[in-house]
């Protein structure tokens, strides 16, 4: 007696009906590295597709410390209580390394991880370059057609991380902390120019003022940078993910966003553009994953890195004569 | 009367013959983003190659400031004073910005500038990805059949500048400033890590006891890594370019490296391999420009991303319908 095989119907039916069980089941199909279970991914995010696009996906990032899982408790929770279903999702490619840095601990979140509104996912490890990107923007997929009204995107901001959260979500969010003085310099300017806002967390009474004189140099470090499409200026907020005072005004300034960007149309042109770019960067490395199966390809390679290695062809020749030698086909459908 | 038209043997006899005029001509062609003079930059650097390869390549990297202009100046004129023969290149992507921020001001470089054993290449903007790392390998094959002994090759450490210098050179050497505390957290541990030698610059009476105080600190920074394949341990020198002093030490530590990597056979085997990855980074790029040249790739491409912008295709769906439509075929020699 075999084990019972899950179809891609059955996955399916589970996700749409928000079976938090086959949804946790279908993420694990998609992070899967097994080529079998590739081709099932494929076809049940297809399936998904129509189902998905409605939530609003938010990038969570901040340096440890900062209090990353406490603000999502507390912003999960808000949430929940006035009614949406939330999703928190987790990007880190250092946990193949580590095996689960963030989320990886759920008691971390034990008020949001039982609430029948919410799901938690915590980060997997995923080998492949270019795979954390592909099976994020599928697991959100999932969630969506899930039923998930919000998705909450943690990075710790380890490599390109905090790159491919932006890529993939409507709102990103810096968490940062106010000690007394050099805060500014511990930002890198990049995640400033991507952030749509920057929330000070563990404000308390006794640094009040220090939060403050942090906020009016981030609102003038803010004023530098240029508008963009989404004509949106940066915000500054305040808040105590513990208190859980100030995350109501988080969660409004996010539909502050989303109502301007939905009507200057910048929410769906940005959706667009994200999936375009992703295709882009993403089937270049597909495609010379593919290549690099063939035979013909993978003799033809040796024999000029043999060349090379022998110092009878420069690199630059090396790749002429690699590129000269290919021929390519397009199969109409 | 058409302008007389300079051949690749032409190219080739002026180089060998370690004309100045000619080499530069030929750098120029080599960096032309022109496709009919990128088939005889090939044919050149292939016609070099035989007499290329018996220079000692060493990278200098450190932020503006630092005196890397001055140190050059200082170093390559200890060098001709030697008999060598030097040659100054740059590595410098701003410059597509700036026209030309290092090395662009070659009055910088008087002294040397001037000696009949000196070469000094300023950088020329380039554009294509990958295209900076190509042409600094090719133009480096060039000098080195123009008979120099020793290239430098400078950074502005931009990007992905650094990375780029550490893989086509034998030695990589790190300029730093004592100044009076924070030094090691202004050094990028990555680079630290690629340096074979930290050079303290500017070392006078006045600063000698901070730059001694550094010395150690880096020394013991440096002791925490693990020694590679090369077997070498990061050295640490300190050095006036100004006055000159320390600047033979620096000169005798690459002796030492050259020394212990050529009896251990890493120096070989380093270079074998800076030119095998350079080759598999570099081809998948060039091999992906070369497959969007194709008319129906193209038209492929542009119907995939229509699917894409209205949602009939996920991401993922859309990278394997691509892969699935394209055959390659691999022509024997």
């Amino acid at each position: 007696m075999g084990k019972k095989v899950i179809t891609v119907d059955d996955y399916f039916n589970g996700v749409i009906q928000s079976d938090r069980v086959t949804l946790s089941k279908a993420i694990t199909l998609i992070e899967s590295g097994k080529p079998e279970d590739k081709e099932s991914a494929i076809d049940l995010v297809s399936k998904c597709l129509p189902h998905a696009g409605k939530s609003i996906r938010i990038g969570i990032t901040g340096t440890p410390g900062v209090g990353k899982s406490t603000f999502i408790e507390s912003f999960g929770q808000y949430l929940v209580e006035q009614g949406k279903k939330v999703a928190v999702l987790a990007v880190d490619p250092s946990s193949t390394l580590s095996k689960g840095s963030i989320l990886g601990d759920k008691t971390r979140m034990t008020k949001l991880a039982v609430h029948e509104n919410a799901f938690i996912r915590p980060s997997a490890s995923r080998g492949v370059l270019g795979g954390v990107a592909l099976s994020t923007r599928d697991t959100i997929i999932l969630c969506e057609a899930a039923g998930y009204d919000i998705i909450l995107i943690e990075t710790v901001g380890v490599g390109q991380s905090e790159t491919i959260v932006h890529s993939i979500t409507d709102f990103f969010m810096l968490l940062t902390l106010s000690g007394g003085g050099d805060e500014l310099q511990g930002i890198k300017r990049g995640i400033m120019e991507m952030a749509d806002l920057i929330v000070i967390n563990k404000v308390e009474d006794h640094n009040l003022e220090n939060a403050k004189i942090l906020k009016n140099q981030l609102i003038n470090a803010l004023s530098l940078f240029t508008i963009g499409a989404d004509e949106w200026q940066t915000k500054v907020e305040m808040c105590s993910a513990i208190t859980g005072k100030g995350i109501e005004a988080v969660w409004k300034t996010v539909e502050n966003y989303i109502r301007l960007t939905k009507t200057n149309s910048s929410f769906d042109e940005k959706r667009k553009k994200q999936r375009i770019d992703a295709f882009r960067e993403l089937s270049g490395q597909q495609f010379m994953h593919f290549v690099h199966q063939n035979e013909d390809f993978k003799n033809l390679v040796t024999k000029i890195e043999h060349d090379i290695v022998t110092e009878k062809l420069s690199v630059h020749a090396a790749i002429r004569e690699l590129i000269s030698r290919i021929t390519i086909t397009i199969k109409s459908s």
